[in-house]
């Protein structure tokens, strides 16, 4: 099978709402008046970013999903994708497999894909994702103030809980290794609560590289600094009932570690002002999802794990994931 | 060097036209009232759209100069582009030529780094480019009509003769070499002529495949057929005067596959009707490059490459290079 013929198989879908869509040298957006276009390139590497055991339907899931997370950081509505994917052979299972996982998430969002790319090569899927955000109001980094409460949504730590049983460093239950299984590999992007969260939080990240490491950009791009409770460990993370049970037997440095420095979660951490607590409560129901009070933004620098006495934690072993570190 | 210093260090820097460039979770562009939006994304990797030996000032450059010939077949105004980048190591020479020559074609296009993504991965190099047309005006593919005359920018085939020589299958003198292997590693997007030629083509794509294969593009997309004249092949490669020549002694036959069936040359097959034959040469002049008419586009589908004649030649030796053909 040809490029050609591979493109309109699996990914050539009649136009919505582009002007334009796959097939010609350029597709064409038309963005409403009065928004801006708010765009996110993610590149995904086998063995970096996923698993040679993933299925190529949750992968073509989470290739969107780590894309759609960057527009609810920014508080932008999806609107198209590009798709950029170098395949080592045309395999038309995984392909349909793939497409299946990538249209079917896109479809959830009305996210359209208007174009891209395909080679031979080493796998490596790109995605440039489009969304739309009115002008001004986009959620950044740099809106974090002192005396901002500091909050993540839904749950954190179970990604990384899967990947080590995946390398084999602790074994789970069967039960709990597939709920955390899932949340490693079919990501849920928080495109609602970013949405809810315009107007409501000072600043906004999506958690792919680990929640302190990840809230540390927040803070340097805001000139700010934070001291988060280690004490809320337990309750961010899914499988909170097993790590904290005799069965489970969790050492806190090793759920600290999943939790805080687990990357893979694609959750939201964001800042907003206390008079917003009830708004935030209510965009995180609304969004049908939860949002923990983790901690609060301070003007000195840098950031501070603390445990229930006030006394800071070493984070040393809990830094956050850098791909060429 | 983390994944963060390599960013700054070689790709960030201060945001001019665009709201919000690289360091949040993603980039804003405000596209100008009536304006659409030109999208396209590339995805170049090793051995298949580059060989290893090329330098990385100049694979930098063919980078992004293969996008924007995708915005220049539409038309388009270049206006930012985001870059993801997998790198097998953090080689800082490497580094530095790349985004050297990747950052100075871009300032020559006023097209600004707005993002991306880097990970640690089998080289890859994947560019997503945006552009601005005035609604209702892009080049498109599906316009030509039959009647109308087909044209090609600039020189094509030499991009190929480079790579037959690199391969071995034939040897240049020194000087005919470097100039065609200029032509394959720093290919010239046609971005001038293509904004020239909106409201004067009628059709568009740029010859990043081979210029029958592409044209043939053209003709699917507009339900019609063309006859092009084979007898032009002498007149469209650069290296004309060798390839004439008694040292030269190229076949007829590898001279119309280096022309017609060479990939990489970037420049623009295009139809107009008749009428507009002088406001063709007037765009051309004004681009700085020339426009040769090659053939007619017909109603009867299929593409017919004729010789002085009017006998149709086998273009099955000719075809086009698909990815995974």
């Amino acid at each position: 099978m040809g490029e050609f013929d591979l493109i309109a198989r699996y990914f050539q879908r009649p136009v919505r709402r582009a002007v334009l869509g796959v097939g010609d040298d350029c597709a064409l957006l038309a963005p409403a008046p009065g928004m801006q276009l708010a765009v996110s390139s993610d590149m995904l590497v086998e063995g970096r970013h996923f698993l040679p055991t993933v299925q190529p339907e949750a992968l073509g899931h989470k290739a969107l999903a780590v894309n759609l997370s960057d527009l609810a950081a920014c508080g932008a509505q999806p609107l198209a994708f590009t798709l950029a994917l170098a395949l080592p052979r045309v395999d038309e299972d995984w392909l349909a497999g793939f497409s299946r996982g990538l249209l079917a998430l896109a479809d959830a969002h009305g996210c359209e894909l208007v174009g891209g790319d395909t080679t031979a090569g080493p796998l490596n899927i790109c995605i440039t994702v489009f969304g739309e955000v009115p002008a001004g109001q986009a959620l950044l980094r740099s809106g974090a103030r002192a005396g901002d409460d500091i909050y993540v949504s839904g749950t954190v730590g179970d990604a990384r809980l899967a990947l080590e049983a995946f390398r084999g460093t602790l074994s789970l239950p069967a039960e709990v290794f597939a709920a955390a299984r899932q949340r490693m590999e079919r990501p849920t992007p928080r495109v609602a609560l970013g949405l809810a969260l315009r107007g409501v939080a000072s600043s906004a990240i999506d958690v792919s590289d680990g929640l302190l490491g990840d809230l540390m950009h927040v803070l340097r791009a805001s000139g700010v600094g934070a001291r988060v409770e280690a004490s809320v460990a337990p309750e961010l993370i899914a499988a909170s009932a097993y790590v904290s049970s005799a069965r489970g037997q969790f050492d806190p440095e090793t759920l600290a570690t999943c939790v805080f420095a687990g990357g893979d979660d694609y959750e939201l951490a964001f800042t907003a002002p206390p008079a917003a607590r009830d708004a935030v409560q209510a965009a995180a129901r609304d969004a049908g999802t939860r949002a923990t009070r983790i901690g609060v933004v301070e003007a000195q620098p840098g950031l501070r794990l603390v445990d229930g006495a006030g006394h800071a934690l070493d984070l040393r072993r809990l830094h956050g994931f850098d791909h060429f570190a």
